[in-house]
This record gives structure tokens, C-alpha cells and sequence, in this order.
């Protein structure tokens, strides 16, 4: 490949705070090497002006290419054989479907030897709380484990708690894991994952869409999850609290049409709280074991990320039945959709989540 | 009430093995004494005379009843006031429907004080697993508290593990519960609650639908099961295994079309299988609070057991649409009923599991 596209790319990656709907249109019309030659210039629409003016002058894709290099890290583009294309097709199609906050990676920072599309394959992703109880530590690191000696990659942010579990379990399992960061490829976070970030790049990935030296923020958490439901065939939560990440990620994959699969456990455990309200929802599947999650896996009606058409199920009806001028109640979307109120209020659950919709006195509408 | 209706519904109450569906339904046409008579003379038709033949001389009407006031026990008959007819309606249609095994009662033993159908009134049945792990006792004794504070009858059968734990609850709330047995009321099952079968009947109810003397068996836990579910406005699940009688009541409970709730626990316990099947399969739906029982029991569509036109929601539309001599394939039936077929599923399954269908090669048919 082209090194111009890649230090366009690289410029690119940089220029705009992910996710970058508007600079990813316009890469996707003209080109990643006269796209940046557009922002460098200001010549661009107001749109992406909004998304590029801060930053247009930070001209380091040269200095970030080899410093990644350093680090062992490489940037892997939408033109590489690599690119994990029919993972994020269903970005692309949320995106176009209206979607802002779904727009996919402009490209990837990616530390670890082996291929990333042929990596993730039909990924399980595995999230939950950072809290664990030690329940949750045992049930990811088991699933993980078992999952990775049925050959099933490990997808999941490498966090305290059932993260770490996960990425520990696929790695016991002599597995692939690949884990997705909320900031610079470079940088060590959490600190203390220190050692395991470093097992997971030597047998697995480090994953992110964040240029060097990127410190991890809330709203990167939040953005993060977009990639993490996408490279997973299937998102598993196991332990959640009633607030957190976990759901956030769940709310991502149900909107990507994924499977979401909940772990239960004791009624009388808080960190089960968002796993119990979700299957309660409706919002999840119930899981108990990884030949579970194999069959959920095997069961999906197409290959990952292959997807004919259009992204989403209910959640994307709901959200294109809406605008951002009239609140509509639950039941007119269920009228508007043909779906049942209960899937409507369940995506609509999902897409107040991911910010997509927000609910006003006499109903819901776009954001 | 005329003594002679008593002592006629006392007669019947021994001739024949519940459920009699036969014999229900004579009674039903002719009144219990003209029945009684009939069936004392042998003067019945064949589906009558099968029911009864083997007992039609056992004439202990007078003995049982005085038998039963010498332990503080009536006999509680359609006839009588405190006759829980409402939530009975269920089982009388079901029967109407084909489903003979779910024959309504001839009549009832009780023990305690209180009037029967006011007692019962939105009742929560809690039952489960006998070998309970200190989980699921926990949990059926503090929900059975709530339970009980809140006003809410609680039904169970008297038996080792979450059933005892429901009663005990519910009795140290200072709240109505009832015990429904699979013997005679005179006799003491399991023998080690002696004291919680007393205990129940000095504060709540003791009944079944067996004549003084009988004793438990295997097939009694599964006619009485279908008391237990009548009884109650919503049954909860609380542990059970993969096999076992509580899966049996749960199953009673939705061809009823009562609402069936489930509570999961740690995927690691045995004890819990049952109910994560439940909820897998969709034939529960999740509850991990009294408050959520308290809601469930507030949002049925009708007051408990007020039941207009027919009995059974999906159970009964496939049972419908069923032959016992041509084998139909779950997708048939979805056509059929104009049912999803994982609902076709859920409801063959329930069926199956009160043996009112059987699999073959190539599909299902009525018993």
C-alpha cells in the first residue's frame, strides 16, 4: 500500500476526535489523501470543520507512525488486507442510517503480529463490571477459557474486573484475545494491566482508533464500545451493575442488530443487577456456558459482520420512525413499526443509551 | 348447605382418583347426589364406570367427614361460599378445552380457619427445588416475607427446601399462607413438618383434594400441582433442577396462562438449571424482588382467576390445532396458530411436561 494514504490516514486519525461522521463521509467520497489535503487546507463544509478546525494544524502522522513502530504498534487502514471490513460494515450501514455516533474508525492503531480481520473472525466479546465479585471473575475467565480452545476469538477492553478475566481466560486457553482501548496505543491503561497488556499484544491484539499518546477520558469508554460491539459476533455481559459501561456496550450491539447475551447470577448480588435487567427487558439472551455462546455463534443466520443491506433490527426501525421535531409514544413507534410495545420500549432503551434518541413529556424523538 | 350434597361430594371425593374427568363432568350435568347415586349403582357410562369401578363400594362419606372434624378439617364443596370458583375457572375450561388432566376438584379438604377463596385471593405460588441450596431458601423466605407483609397470600405444597422456605417466610411475615398437599389431610408429609404443617394450619390453610388416609405418590405431585398453579394469581420458580416437579407446576401455570416468574442464580449452581432454562426458553419471565411479584400480580389483566371466555393463552391454541392421529411439525403450528415458532416451542414444551401431547417422528399429536 500507498505510505501517502497511510500518513493521510495517520494525519486523519488525529485531526478529528472519534467518532467523526462528517470527515468520514467526506474520506469515503474523495479519498483518504485529498481529504486531508482539504482539512489541512479549512477547504471543507461546515460539518466537518466542526469535527477537524481544533486540531488541522497537528501535523505529526509521520512522528506517530514511526513512534507506533517503536512501541511495536502499526496503523492498519480501510486499503489494508487486514482491515476488519464486514466487522464494521455495520457501522458504516447504522451510520447512513442516521446514526452520527456510529461512524466507523478512519483507521486503526494496532499492536500485535497477526492479522486483525483474520483475528476477530466470529469473535465472542466478553464485558462487564469492573467491580466484580469473584462469581464474575470465575465465570468470564472459564467462558473465555473455553471459547478460546473452541478456537473463538476473545473480544474486550482489557478494564479491571471481568474484562481482565476474559483476557486472562482466552490467554490460559492458548487463544487469541484482542483487546479494545479508549486511548493511545501507547499508552498503559489501566496502569496496573501493565504485564497483561503486554501478554495480550505478544499472543493477541491491542486494538484502538486513538493516535499515540491518547489518555483515556469517559466519553472515549463510550466511543470505544462501538468498536468493541462491532468486532464481536455476539457481545456476552457478564456481572453489570444497574449503572455502567457494560450496558452501554449491550445498548451498541442490540442497535447493530448483535446478539447480546446476559450472565444471571444471585438475586442478592448488586453486580448482577444489570444482567437480571436485562434479560428482564428482553434486552438479552440468557447464557450459562460457553457451548452456549458457541451455539449462539454458529446459529447467527450470516458470517460476521457480513451483513446484506441494512444495519440493526428493531432498534434501527424505531430510531428512522422518529424525527427530531415530534415526540411520538411508545405506541405510535409500535403502530409505525409493526412491532410489539415491548420491542419498541426495549429499542428504544437501547437507543436512549447510546444518545441516538431522547425522551421528552409526551414521548421520544431523535437527537 | 344440605348435608346430603356434603356427604354425596364426601362419597365422590374417595371413588375416584383425581383428576376425574369424567366424573367431573357427570357432575356437573346430573348434581353430586343424583352422580353419587348413579355411580353408586353402577348405572354410568364407560369413561364414568373406568374412574370408578375399582372404588364405587367404598362408602365412607359419613367416617371421612367426621374423621376430618376430629383434625380440625371440613370439606369445602362447589356448593359452599368459600368455594374458590374463580380460580378454579381456569381448570374447567382447560378441561372443556381437551385437556383432561385438568379436571377441576370434586372437592376439597381443608384445615384452618379461614374461609378458602377470601384466603387465597391474588395469591403468589412460590415453589422450587426440594434439595435447595442456602440461596434459594434465602430467597424464598425473604420474598414470602415481602410477601405476606404486603398482604399477599403465598401457596406452596408443604415439601422439604424452597417450599418450606416460602411457608416459613410467610409465616414470619404474619401473613396468610396455603399448603396444598399431595395426601390426605390427616396425613403428615414429609413427617420431619410436623410442626410447619401445624403451624401452617393454625394461621393458614391446609388443602387438597384427597380423601383422609390417602398418601403421597409420585402422580399426586403432579395432579397436585395443577391446584397449586390454580391457586395462585402467578407462580415463582425458586431454584430447580433440570428435571423436577417445580419445571411440572411452572408448565401447569402458563397452559393456564398465568404469568410464570423465574429467579436465576449463579449459572454455576445446579439448582438454578431449571430456572435458566425456564428463562432461556422464554417460559418465565425473570423476578429478583417481592416488588416485582407485587407488580406482576398488579398488572394482570383480570382480577385472579376472573377469566373471560377461555382458558390457556398459547398452550391451548396449539393444543387446539393438534389431532391425536396425524403428527404436526412446529412450523405447522406456528401457520396454524399464527405463532412465532420459538412460542410454538415454548408452548409444546409446557404440554409435553403435563402430558397433554406427545412427540413422534415427524411431529406432535394430542395424548
Amino acid at each position: 500500500m500507498d505510505d501517502t494514504i497511510r500518513l493521510a490516514r495517520a494525519y486523519l486519525s488525529r485531526v478529528a476526535e472519534p467518532p467523526a461522521p462528517a470527515l468520514t463521509t467526506l474520506i469515503e467520497l474523495v479519498g483518504p489523501i485529498r481529504a486531508a489535503a482539504m482539512v489541512r487546507h479549512g477547504d471543507v463544509n461546515t460539518a466537518v470543520a466542526a469535527e477537524t478546525d481544533a486540531r488541522r494544524d497537528h501535523h505529526h502522522a509521520a512522528t506517530d507512525l514511526s513512534y507506533a513502530s517503536k512501541v511495536g504498534a502499526r496503523l492498519v487502514c480501510p486499503e489494508d488486507a487486514e482491515w476488519p471490513a464486514d466487522h464494521l460494515a455495520a457501522l458504516t450501514l447504522a451510520q447512513a442510517e442516521g446514526l452520527a455516533w456510529a461512524a466507523p474508525p478512519i483507521a486503526l492503531w494496532v499492536r500485535g503480529d497477526r492479522p486483525l480481520a483474520e483475528s476477530l473472525g466470529a469473535a465472542a466479546g466478553i464485558v462487564g463490571a469492573r467491580a466484580a465479585t469473584a462469581y464474575g471473575d470465575h465465570v468470564a475467565s472459564d467462558f473465555a477459557y473455553s471459547l478460546a480452545k473452541a478456537g473463538t476469538t476473545v473480544v474486550s477492553g482489557a478494564a479491571f474486573g471481568i474484562d481482565a478475566a476474559a483476557h486472562r481466560g482466552a490467554l490460559a486457553g492458548e487463544g487469541l484475545t484482542v483487546a479494545v482501548l479508549p486511548c493511545g496505543i501507547d499508552v498503559t491503561y489501566p496502569a496496573a494491566h501493565d504485564s497483561l497488556l503486554r501478554h495480550i499484544a505478544a499472543k493477541g491484539l491491542l486494538v484502538t482508533e486513538y493516535p499515540p499518546g491518547t489518555h483515556p477520558a469517559k466519553f472515549r469508554f463510550l466511543v470505544r464500545n462501538r468498536l468493541a460491539a462491532a468486532f464481536s459476533a455476539a457481545t456476552v455481559v457478564v456481572e453489570a451493575g444497574v449503572r455502567g459501561g457494560s450496558r452501554h456496550t449491550a445498548a451498541v450491539a442490540r442497535v447493530l442488530d448483535r446478539p447480546v447475551l446476559a450472565v444471571p447470577g444471585p438475586v442478592t448480588s448488586a453486580t448482577s443487577r444489570g444482567c437480571h435487567d436485562l434479560l428482564r427487558e428482553h434486552r438479552a439472551d440468557l447464557v450459562t456456558s460457553a457451548d452456549e455462546i458457541l451455539q449462539v455463534l454458529k446459529d447467527q443466520p450470516r458470517p460476521a459482520g457480513q451483513i446484506a443491506g441494512r444495519a440493526g433490527g428493531d432498534a434501527v426501525c424505531v430510531f428512522l420512525a422518529l424525527t427530531p421535531h415530534r415526540e411520538m409514544s411508545a405506541a405510535e413507534l409500535a403502530t409505525a413499526c409493526d412491532l410489539p410495545q415491548p420491542r419498541v420500549r426495549a429499542a428504544l432503551a437501547d437507543l436512549e443509551l447510546t444518545r441516538s434518541v431522547t425522551r421528552g413529556d409526551t414521548g421520544w424523538r431523535r437527537v
